[in-house]
C-alpha cells in the first residue's frame, strides 16, 4: 500500500485555507523577530526520524499483546508501512533494521522498495539479548561480557554478520545495544564483565568497514537485574574511546536513573564530539517506551536545545546523529502512535530553533538568570504547529497526518490486504 | 511604595496594538470552537494565589544567602510587596502569614494596609521545626510527636496562638507542617510518633473555630532524614480524617518521592472531598522550590487539568483550594521569580479550561487513546498567553508584569528606600 | 516425589556436631542476656511463608524464558516441590494458588495430597491482568476499573470464581492485584477509574464468604505505565476501608517508588489493624523480584522490627498476617532460589526477636539515639543462623537446606522424572 | 585532653575476658576455612580513616543546628578530638583540613602536636562554594565554572593557597568539591560551564607540586538545583583524564542519582586505576551523610568488596585510596557518631576480607548463581565484630569505644574545659 500525491493533495485541500491564515500569523510573528522562516522550514525539512522495524505492530508487556490487525507480517510491509508515515509525515525517511527479526532475502529488491517509498537505511541493531532457535551458544549469563570466550565468539561474530548484512542495504553504522547484567551481587566479577565487554566490541570495532560507526547503547536497568555492564553515559563513552574514533555513545530517552538531567549528558558528549544518536521515547518511571512527548514535552524542548546549540557550535566534530524513535505500541494503533511522537519530535525541534541565542549568551554572561528563563519559555510557550505543519506541506506531506490517517481509513486497508491477526516478528 | 492604575496603563500604552492583535487571533481561534472567552476570562480573573510572606526575600541554602538588596524587612514591607506583586499580575490577591516571622503587632492596622493593596489574609503557618530563642522545650528531637508531653503541649499551644493571631487578620485556615521524624532506624517508634501526632492534632482541631479549616502538610524527607512522620498523602489524609470534617490535606508539589505521580493524588483527594491546598513550586531532583513551571510545566497542567475537572464534578464537596506558592528565591529577585510563578500557574489553568472535556470524555468511552492524548496536548500546545495577558489588563494589571516592573524600576526604588542589605525574616 | 525424615536425617548426620557447637555458643551468649532460647525457637518454628503456586518454573522477562529442566508440569507436582521446599526449610508450610493457572479439578484430591506434605492452602489469587483464551471480553484497558461495566461484571465474577475455588481447598482469604492503569495522561478518568475499582471491590466483598479476607495490592507502576489505579498504600487503605473490616491492604517490598520507607508503611498500616499480608521479594531497581535479603538485607530486618514490634503491640487487633515469596526466578534453580528467600526471612526474623525492645524504649524515651542505633545494629550483626538452624533441625528440617538438596540430588531426580523441556504455568 | 595508654587498658580489663572467648571462638572457625587471622589483623590494623575538620561539631539544617556542647573551637581542640578517636578506635589516624575554616596558624605547631596524637594530615580541601567575608568575587553563580575570568582566577588562586597550606602540614592530596551548576535551565551554558571548568582545573594541576594528587568530586545535584557542573562520575573521570595522571575521582556514597550501583562505579574506576578516594557516610533520600552504614550496610561491603578484590587485581595501579568519613552530626554526640561509623567501616571490610574469592571466581565461572551469592552472604553475615575488636585491642585501642568513652566521661571532660555553648567552625 503506498499513498499517492494525488490523495494527500485532496485531503489536504479543505483544511487548507485555515492553515495558511495560521501560519501567515505566526510567520509575521517569526519574522518581526528577525527569524529567517524559510531557513526554519529547510532545518525541520531535514529532520528525519528513523523508524525501527519492530515498532510497526504491537508491543506487548509480561502479561501479554494485544496485536492490532493488519501489521506486517514481513520485511516489505513493514518498508511499506514506514512509507505510508513518510508519506503522511515527511519526517519518517529512513529504517533501521533489527537481525534476526528482519533479514532481507533479497537485498537488492529490498533497497529497490525503500527507494520507491523515498526511505533509506540507517543503524542496523544487532540483537544477542535474546537466544534464536538453533543457536550453539546460549545468552542466558550475557554475550559480549560472557565468560566463556565461546559465546564471545558467537555474539562477536553476530555483530558483524549484522553489519554484513546493512551493508547489502546501504546502512552504514551499527547499534549495539546489550542487555548484559547480573541479576544478584557476585554473580558475575563487575571488572570483568566490563573488561570483556570492551575486548569483545574491540573486536567488532577491528572488523568493522572503515566507513561505519558503531553506537554503544546504555541502560542502568532491566527488571530482575542488578546490575548492566553498559550502565551509564560514562562506562560507554569509555567503551567508545577504548575502540576508536568510529565509536559513539547512543542516549535513548529511557535509559537513564530517575531525575538524570539527559540534556547535560548530550551538552557533554556533543562537546567530546562522540553523541553518535538518540533514541526517542518518553517515560515516567523507567524505560516505559511511551509516545514521545507524552510525558516530558519540556524536557524534550530542552535536549533540543542542547542538540540545536551543539550543531551550531560543534568544535569538536561530531557528526550528524543518527535520530531513531524507540517506543512500544501497546494500546494505541502503532501507526498512530509514531505519527504522535514523529510530531511531537518536530515541535522540539522547532521550538528549539526559536531560542534567540544571541539573547541567551546575553542574558547568560550578565547572571540574568529571570531572562535567561524567559528567553527558553518564550520558545517553548509559542505555538509552533502551523510551522511544523507548513514545512511537511511544502513536503507533499499531511496537514494533519493522524486525521489523515483516519479518514483515508488507512488501517481498515491495511487489515483488509493483511489480515486481523499477523502478528509483527519483533519484541 | 505602591504602584498606581495611571502608572501601568501608561506603561502598557505602547504594547497595547500588538497584545489586542494577538487576543483577537487566539480570542476568534477559540470561539469557533465553541469557547465562552468572557467566561474563561473571569475564570483567569478568579485564580488569586497568597504569597507567602517569608518568600520575599533572597531564600538560602546551607552554603549561605545572597542577599538582593530592597528586601522588605518588616510585615508592612511585606505587605507592600505582594501588593507589587498584584497590582501587576492582578493574581496574588493575598497573603499568608508565617508565625513567628511576621507577628502583626497592630492587627487593625495591618488589615487596613492590606485592603490598601487589595489584598486579604490566607492560611496562617505555624513553625515548630525551629526553636525560637527563649524557648522553653527544644524541638530538636520534635514536636507535635515529641516523646514528651512538655514538648508536645508547647507546639500544640503555638498551633493554638498561631489561629488566634490569624483571626485577628481575618485569616480562615492553619497550615501545619512538621520537620518532624527520625534521622535514624530506632531513633523513636515510628508508630509511637504517629500516634503522638495523631493526638497532638486532635487537640488543636478541638480547639480551632468551627469556621476554621486545618490543613495538613506531608513530605516524604528532609535531607538527614530517615524518616517523616507525615510522609505521603496517605498519611496525611488518615490524619485529616482523625480530626475531621475541617481537617485537609494539603499538597506541596515539591513533596514527593521520584516520579509520584502527583495528578493522581489530587484526584483521589478531590474524589474524597479532603484536598485542602495546594502549594506551587517546581523541582527536578527533591525539593527545590524552583519557580513554578520552570522544570515540568506538562505535570503542571495535568495537575490543573484535574483541579478543573475536580472542580466541576465535587460530588464531595472539597471547597474551595487555598493556593500559594511556595518557593525559594536564591539567584533570582524574589519580585521576579514570584511573577514568572503566578505567570505559569494561570498559564497552566488557561491551558487545563481549553480542553475540551466532552469530547475527552468521549474519546475514553471508546477507549481511543490517541484522541485522548490529542485533545490534551492541544490544549496545551496552545499558546495561550494572549488570554492570560488580556484576563490580567482587563483587571488592571501589567501586559507583561516583569517587563513592566524593570521598566518601572521599581528594585532600584525599593533599594533606594530601603537599603542595600537589609534581610528579610524567614528562612 | 518426596523427602523422607530418615533421608534427612541421614544428611544432617555428618554436620551436626559442628552445628551443635555453634549453637551451643550462640545460645549461652543469648541467655546469658536474659533471652528465653526456647521461646525463640518456638517463634521462628511458627513463621510459615506460603510460596506461590507459579513460582516454581524458570521466570522470565520480555527477552525470553530459560526452562531449568524437571520443572512441575500440574498443580500436583507444584504441591510436590512445596512439599520438597517444606521438607527441607520446615518453613513453607502453606501455598498460594493462582486461578487461573492452577485451577484443582479435584479438589480432595489435592487437598488430601498437600496435607501429605503437612501443607495448607493459603490466600487464592485472581487474575485479570491477562486475556485467557475464549475470554469475552478483553482486559486490555482494565478489569474492575474498566469503563464498560461488561467488562468489570466479567472481572468481578471471577474473583467470586476463585473464592468459590479457595473454598473448595480450604483457603480462607483472596488476594487482588490489578495491573489496572492508564499508559498515558487522559487515557482514563483517573478519578473515574479509581470511583470503579471501589465500587467492583465492594460487589466482590459482598458476596465474599464472611469468614474470608481480601488483600488488596498496591503498586506504583508497571512497564509502560503512566498510572496504576491503585498506587500506593494509601489507595489501597481507602479501597479496604471501602469495603470493610475484612479487607485489607497486602505489601509486596518491590511495589514502592525509589527510597519509600517501607518499614514505616508496615508500621502505619498495623496501628490501624489494616496490614494483611506480605510479599516477600528484594530489588534494586523496581520491581525486580529477586530474591529475597539479596540486595538490601537491613531493610528486610527494620521490617521485620517493625511487625515484631506489631504483633506485640496489637492494640487494632491486626489478625494474623499472610506471608508468601512472590520473587521469579530467571537464572537460578527456582527451588534453591526459594530456600535463599526462607533462609533470608528467618534470618531477618530472629534478628529481629534478638531486639531488646526493653531497652529500646528506654533509649527512645531518653533521646539517646547512638543507643537506640547501638541496639538495633547489636541484633542485626549478630549471626543468627545457628539459632535459625537449631529450630530447622528440631522440625525435622535440612541443617543446610540448599546443601542437602545438592547432594541428595533432587533436580536431577526431578528432571528424570518431569523430563528436561517441562514449563510450569504461570508467568 | 588526651587518653592514656593506662586509662584505656584500665578500661579494657573487665571485658578482655568475654572478648577473648568471642574472639577465640571466630579466630577457630576462621582458620579452620584456611583463613590467615594474623594477615586479616593486620589489614584491619593497616586501614586508616581521615576524620575531616568540620565534622567535630553539631552539624546543622536549613532549620537550624544544636549545637552539643564542649565542641572543639580551633584547630587545636579539633586535632585533639581526632586524637581522643584515634586513641579508642586506633582507625582514625589522620584529618583532613577544610580551608579556609581551618587555617593553621603555625604549621610547625600544629605538625608536632598532630604527632602527640599520632595523626597525619589526609588530603586538604578548598571551599569556593561559599563566599567568605571580604572576597572580592562572589562564588554566587559559580566559581571554577563561572562566566567571568575574574572570577575563575581567585577560586584557582584559592585552590593553589588550599595546596600551599597542605604542604607545611605534609599532605600530599587536596580535594576539589563545587557546588557550581545552575538552578535553571538556560542559566548557564551547559557546555560552556564544563569547559571552563575543565580549563581551571588544568590551571591548578599545572601548578600542583608533582608529587600531589587532585581528587575531583562529583556531585548529581544540590537543593534548589537544576544541574550541577560534575555531575556525575563519567564527568569526572573525564575531567580527571583531562587533567593528567595525578588527577582521580573521588566517590562519596551520598552523592549518586536514587538507585545507583555505586561498587560498580568502584570497579570501574579501580580497572582505570583512576579510582582517588572515598567519602563516607550513609543516606536514605538523597546526600544525607548520615552515620555510614546506618541505612545501607549490605551496599557497604558490597563496596568494600569491590575495593578489596580491585587491590588484589590492582592491574591499572590504581594508586592507594583516601579514605575519609563526610557525614553531619545533628543529633548524636558527633565523636560517638564518628566511632559509630568507624565501626561500620571496619566491620565491612572484614566481611569483605572474608570472602573466599577464589570460591567465588569459581562459582562464577561455572554461572552457579546460588553459590555465588551463598559466598557473599556467608562473609557479611558472620559476626565480625570479635575479629574488629581484636585488632583494635591489640593496637591499644578501646575494645567498646562508644562505652569506654561514655564511661571515661569524655564529653562531659570536653565540656568542662571548654564550655557549653562553644561552636566548630564548618558547615
Amino acid at each position: 500500500m503506498k499513498l499517492e500525491a494525488t490523495q494527500l493533495a485532496a485531503q489536504n485541500a479543505p483544511y487548507l485555507d485555515t492553515h495558511d491564515r495560521s501560519w501567515d500569523i505566526l510567520r509575521q510573528q517569526m519574522e518581526s523577530k528577525g527569524l529567517n522562516t524559510k531557513a526554519l522550514l529547510q532545518q525541520l525539512s531535514d529532520l528525519q526520524i528513523a523508524i525501527p522495524s519492530w515498532a510497526l505492530g504491537a508491543g506487548g508487556t509480561r502479561f501479554g499483546r494485544f496485536s492490532f490487525g493488519g501489521e506486517p507480517a514481513n520485511l516489505e510491509q513493514k518498508i511499506a508501512d514506514v512509507g505510508l508515515l513518510h508519506a503522511l509525515s515527511r519526517s519518517a525517511g529512513s529504517i533501521s533494521l533489527h537481525i534476526p527479526w528482519d533479514i532481507p532475502e533479497d537485498p537488492a529488491a529490498i533497497r529497490e522498495l525503500a527507494a520507491i517509498h523515498e526511505l533509506t537505511f540507517d543503524a542496523v541493531n544487532s540483537n544477542t539479548f535474546q537466544d534464536q532457535p538453533g543457536q550453539a551458544q546460549s545468552y542466558k549469563f550475557g554475550s559480549l561480557c560472557h565468560h566463556s570466550a565461546e559465546v564471545r565468539a558467537q555474539a562477536i561474530e553476530h555483530n558483524l554478520e549484522v553489519i554484513r548484512i546493512g551493508q547489502t542495504l546501504g546502512s552504514k553504522s551499527i547499534t549495539v545495544w546489550l542487555a548484559d547484567g547480573a541479576s544478584f551481587p557476585g554473580q558475575h566479577s563487575l571488572r570483568g564483565a566490563l573488561q570483556r565487554t570492551q575486548d569483545s566490541l574491540q573486536a567488532i570495532y577491528r572488523d568493522m568497514p572503515e566507513d561505519w560507526r558503531m553506537f554503544i547503547e546504555y541502560k542502568p536497568y532491566e527488571p530482575n537485574f542488578y546490575s548492566t555492564v553498559i550502565a551509564d553515559w560514562g562506562t560507554s563513552l569509555m567503551l567508545a574511546e577504548g575502540c576508536g574514533p568510529n565509536a559513539y555513545t547512543l542516549v535513548d530517552l529511557g535509559h537513564h536513573l530517575p531525575n538524570t538531567n539527559i540534556e547535560q549528558i548530550v551538552a557533554t558528549l556533543m562537546m567530546k564530539g562522540k553523541l553518535g544518536g538518540f533514541h526517542f521515547n518518553d517515560s515516567k518511571y523507567g524505560d516505559d517506551d511511551l509516545t514521545v512527548g507524552s510525558i516530558k514535552p519540556y524536557q524534550l524542548f530542552l535536549i533540543f536545545n542542547e542538540l540545536v546549540y551543539g550543531m551550531a557550535n560543534n568544535t569538536a566534530n561530531n557528526p550528524p546523529l543518527a535520530w531513531m524513535i524507540d517506543a512500544s505500541h501497546n494500546l494505541k494503533d502503532p501507526l498512530e502512535d509514531l505519527l504522535q511522537s514523529l510530531e511531537a519530535i518536530r515541535i522540539a525541534y522547532a521550538q528549539a530553533l526559536l531560542v534567540d541565542q544571541e539573547a541567551l549568551a546575553d542574558a547568560q554572561a550578565r547572571q540574568d538568570v529571570t531572562e535567561a528563563q524567559e528567553i527558553l519559555q518564550d520558545a517553548f510557550r509559542t505555538d509552533v504547529r502551523p510551522l511544523v505543519r507548513e514545512a511537511r506541506w511544502q513536503d507533499g506531506g499531511a496537514l494533519y497526518p493522524i486525521q489523515a490517517y483516519r479518514e483515508l481509513g488507512i488501517r481498515e486497508q491495511l487489515i483488509e490486504q493483511r489480515g486481523m491477526h499477523t502478528i509483527a516478528t519483533g519484541l
